[in-house]
């Protein structure tokens, strides 16, 4: 009996650039794939230009658009698999706050003997981490998206560096509240939009500094936030230095409390 | 003045499927390529295929191979910036115990001017996550890497799962040694070997089975270690189900001493 593959595909944080040529190769050699609005687009804009690269010709190739409750997936992928090769498109990487998890779980469950491969793809956060030219290893990574873990305060209070995945909710607004309830109102805070895509925004500043930024933030967004020093000590930034063009940061800065320049540029651009 | 541009390249374990196009773009672009002989290969050996692909033409690369002291490349990065393009290749993720964080530290001591990009590449963590169909955001990750975290002996007694990039002297059997000193012999182990390469090898057992593994390790090597019950948890392993043909390894399983068929199976193998 013929057996068709499932591919869980980790598809970076959106740009083209950052899938992996394994991700378009699965892609481009797939019957079904399962995907979100915006990661069909991604797909289908760039291609064209991969497909010639990989050689595949004219392949026909269904898509099956989801948008929001996973459990309406598992009927049609196990029907897909009859007839044809599967993936799932998913964002950032299949190993951090994945739909892989719960889906693979549920699927091998139903069909044991289903082989399915998993495919890394470029977080977020390593996306921002370079962005700010800093490691990673050492953040305590967590979702707000959709659900708060029960330690949440547990988390806020200590001094560890954290990556912190949100939602529309759990804005950098919101997280700038219960940080500084937690006394951590003078850590760095940095926050990256819309990664990867033409619009991407990254701010940095002191926690406080985000309470000046909307309650709700409806674009993708992550959070890296940790104690000053730490930042300092591992890579100073060039804007640190005083080396960007224009007034330096740090010029703005009255003691311990930085007047954060940049989330006051960046404000200000957005009323234009 | 001509300012030219420097970047850390993540570049991925080491297979050209899992180099990003971002990567390879800027790789194409650059007029000198710092990298080890091992990455050289592996970029000359796909570089053609790529550049038909982005369209590069013929363009003259310098390339400076390097194997050990970070120290001696900074006079030389300094140097070709003056007259080109230049590019670090870094193994896995810039993010993840990277060389990009000192290098960036020293050369933007020395050129407070320099432009310096990051560009982020899949780590081997998540290869081999992606591998073992299991997410990593709940790992604490350490490097043994030609050193010793002060508090190994504390990380080693706590139950917490983990994420571990090895030397050769501090090899899965000096690990499963340490482990069982720490009273974790049946934890799960898992080692990944030459991860994306044609060589590439994935042992899973219990910690107490890799005594029977080299007590030095010359390959590339990862490691992930977690209580049984939370990877059963997570995603259960389709051999642990029995459907991976063959025996299943829990048929070998006496009470809670697991005789790691898989472990035996790739012994058995390297003496053929």
């Amino acid at each position: 009996m013929k057996k068709y593959r499932l591919a869980f595909i980790g598809m970076g944080p959106g740009g083209a650039d950052w899938i992996t040529p394994a991700a378009w190769q699965q892609i481009a050699a797939a019957d079904y794939i399962y995907a979100s609005a915006r990661l069909q687009d991604t797909v289908e804009d760039a291609l064209p230009a991969f497909s010639g690269f990989f050689s595949l010709g004219t392949k026909e190739r269904t898509w099956r658009i989801f948008n929001g409750r996973l459990t309406t997936l598992v009927e049609p992928i196990l029907d897909d698999l009859e007839r044809g090769n599967v993936v799932v498109l998913c964002t950032g990487d299949t190993g951090i706050f994945s739909i892989a998890s719960w889906l693979n779980r549920v699927i091998s469950e139903r069909l044991p003997q289903q082989p399915i491969d998993w495919l890394p793809g470029i977080s977020s956060l390593q996306y921002l981490s370079a962005k700010l030219k800093r490691s990673w290893q050492n953040l305590r990574i967590i979702s707000l998206h959709g659900r708060e873990p029960e330690d949440l305060d547990e988390v806020f209070r200590s001094k560890e560096p954290l990556g912190i995945f949100t939602d529309p909710h759990h804005s950098p607004h919101w997280l700038a509240t219960q940080l500084i309830e937690a006394g951590r109102g003078e850590a760095q805070m940095s926050c990256g939009y819309s990664l990867t895509y033409p619009e991407e925004e990254i701010v940095t500043g002191s926690v406080r500094s985000f309470l000046t930024s909307p309650e709700e933030e409806t674009r993708l967004c992550l959070v890296i936030v940790s104690e000053k020093t730490s930042v300092e000590e591992q890579t100073p930034s060039p804007w640190e230095k005083g080396f960007a063009g224009g007034m330096p940061d740090h010029a703005f800065q009255r003691g311990n409390r930085p007047m954060t320049k940049s989330v006051i540029r960046s404000r200000l651009a957005s009323l234009l």
